[in-house]
């Protein structure tokens, strides 16, 4: 007889929040779980059967939690490929795989990939040297992007190139953080848009409703579903993020975030092959949340349903600008006094200036009021640190 | 400054199911968590920050517990009252209060107290000495129910004396296992109900919509929700149980089981001044769980919305009779494939006949429509032994 299903020990890599959401969906099962993070009192320690304190590119550390572990995943892309690899090589299951995050660490091999796959990218370039960049400027027209193909998140790594008389600058501020670099066709969007699918084992897959993000400073603001899109952008989307998941061979979620630009067409802006920040909204809004989903398909179990119960509205909790040190959340009574309004406060021992410390999701029964709500829940919330308390 | 209402301690008595769900409720907003129960294995033990392995008639551990915590709440009800008043001489907070489980636990008592109290109760009589027995057939007529004050639960502690002859026998059997007998006219009722009422520190209620309760040999078998009852019952239900918890000058949730008799008639049965198993249903199908909302109460936040989203059914996973020792859940992966089917396994080290093991619950758009999913399901699983699992 096989193992019992809901006696595998599921190991997560990386401890974070999505970790931590990873841990509450699969503790309704009583799942077994095993983290790994460098960072001992990160959010998901208090809610695993064991932690692992080890960085993302220790390889021992890796092998420990593979050890540990009848099927592994993760909370993020920047962990060893090599490491990874490896376990797979000794026959670990590791999920996503191995070979998926390496092409997905590296955006421009991302693009690459998914443009062989025939799946709408806008323009890109490699850039080898800086004597290219007037014949990038020729083909791509100002602005375009230049952007780092590594050690890229939350708006890090990329550069607005308006001139060419820019683009010597941009490109050597790039080179430092990063070997390469690549350009991108400006994209003028009407829309950014996400779409979350879940492939199980069995190569079925589910999809939830579009979600439309909002991005302040490059970081999530804020996530609507349903997205004001047609529902053939709808359709379109869906399809997208079901052919990626498949190129990919996924097991769990992947979210694809993807432009709506000025004509209407969609482009992929980029992969990640987990539960994300713009998916938070499904943990009270649709019938199965995307870290349920996550864990039933790394697991083996069948699918849940996406189903959609109430417009949503999910906004980020960041930490407040010049506050660092350790955090109080400082409205929250006022806040959840609001119909419809959730509250996810990360623990996190720390809050640093726009930190993603917790979020917050309201449901309404149209969207236009869950974003009142949301407004109103924003005013009184923030992130501010112990010490600070005084100037408040 | 106050303290940080979110940096509040939770201390929690007793680490079964109903612990560890306050905790998965507790764990959005990274409440730190202690809990006391004598196991340390029990399904709260991998959720909570610490935990106090101690007794539930334990003073030391009470004391212990009290002292690492900001509020103490409890999952169930058999606690030392002796040491809950003790506590609350020493300014430690306790809800329920310890005067509340006092009255609650002598199941006379609380019947006498309802009553005083102009709540309705069904006639009910202390009997001293079997000599009382002849008098109370005469009042009550046949059949009536004795029962024990004490020692109760899940039907345990209740003889149906159908004729006087049968009473005597009755009276001795329940003698042995509790120091107070009393006896209840018998209810012949329609429907078996409960209403959850939470109440907030600043006296506010709110009220989960009605649920409607079956059982089977004395041990919840199915909760329905909404209960199949006329909208003036439900109002009066409702009412009923927001007395109640006025009466006790609440703060958390309490439960109130009621019959519906032939009549049309509202009684209460009993009440349990904590969660309880007939609001499960509230995780999945409403706005804010009893789990959320008993914990927003005794941290002393606003209430969440009780709103109730989806017709909804829930069913308890009991360990399979003939089957004792380490669980395994059978059926798992083909009732998960049941849309709109949330499975619950609490995680307990050892199944017993009949133990609750965990509960489902189902979603759909059709309280008709859930049960013939609730049907579906409850074929596929059951809780077995790992040494029978031959036998299956």
């Amino acid at each position: 007889m096989n193992k019992n299903i809901l006696k595998q020990r599921l190991g997560i890599i990386g401890g974070g929040q999505l970790g931590k959401m990873m841990l509450q969906a699969s503790s309704t099962w009583s799942i077994s779980t095993v983290v790994l993070d460098p960072d001992s009192s990160c959010p998901a320690s208090a809610f695993c059967d064991e932690l692992i304190v080890a960085g993302f590119q220790d390889e021992k550390g890796l092998e420990s939690i593979a050890k540990k572990s009848d099927v592994l995943t993760c909370e993020f892309e920047h962990i060893s490929t090599e490491g990874l690899k490896n376990l797979e090589r000794k026959g670990y299951i590791v999920y996503p795989r191995a070979e998926s995050l390496k092409i997905i660490q590296n955006k421009y091999d991302q693009k690459k990939f998914l443009k062989e796959k025939g799946l709408p990218v806008g323009t890109f370039l490699s850039v080898n040297n800086s004597d290219q960049l007037h014949q990038i400027g020729e083909e791509l027209g100002y602005p375009y992007m230049l952007k780092t193909a590594t050690e890229a998140y939350d708006g890090k790594g990329n550069q607005l190139v308006s001139s060419f008389e820019q683009a010597p600058e941009a490109y050597e501020f790039l080179s430092k953080r990063s070997d390469i670099v690549y350009a991108e066709a400006f994209i003028d969007f009407d829309r950014e848009i996400s779409v979350l699918c879940c492939r199980g084992k069995d190569g079925k897959t589910v999809t939830y409703p579009v979600a439309e993000n909002i991005h302040k400073n490059s970081i999530l603001y804020e996530t609507l579903a349903p997205a004001r899109i047609t529902n053939s952008q709808e359709s379109e989307a869906k399809e997208v993020a079901v052919k990626i998941s498949g190129v990919f061979d996924a097991v769990g979620i992947f979210c694809v975030e993807m432009f709506i630009d000025k004509k209407g067409s969609i482009l992929i802006n980029e992969v990640a092959p987990r539960p994300h920040n713009s998916g938070h909204f499904t943990i009270e809004a649709c019938e199965t949340s995307q870290f349920e989903n996550h864990v039933r398909a790394v697991l083996g179990l069948p699918l849940g349903s996406t189903r959609q119960r109430s417009p949503v509205v999910m906004r980020n909790l960041l930490g407040t600008p010049d506050h660092a040190g350790i955090p109080v959340i400082v409205g929250a009574e006022k806040a959840l006094s609001i119909e419809g309004f959730h509250l996810h406060y990360y623990g996190k021992e720390q809050t640093r200036p726009h930190r993603k410390m917790g979020h917050f999701t309201v449901l309404a029964d149209t969207l236009e009021s869950a974003i009142e709500k949301a407004d109103l829940g924003e005013v009184c919330l923030r992130i501010v640190s112990e010490s600070s308390k005084g100037k408040e």
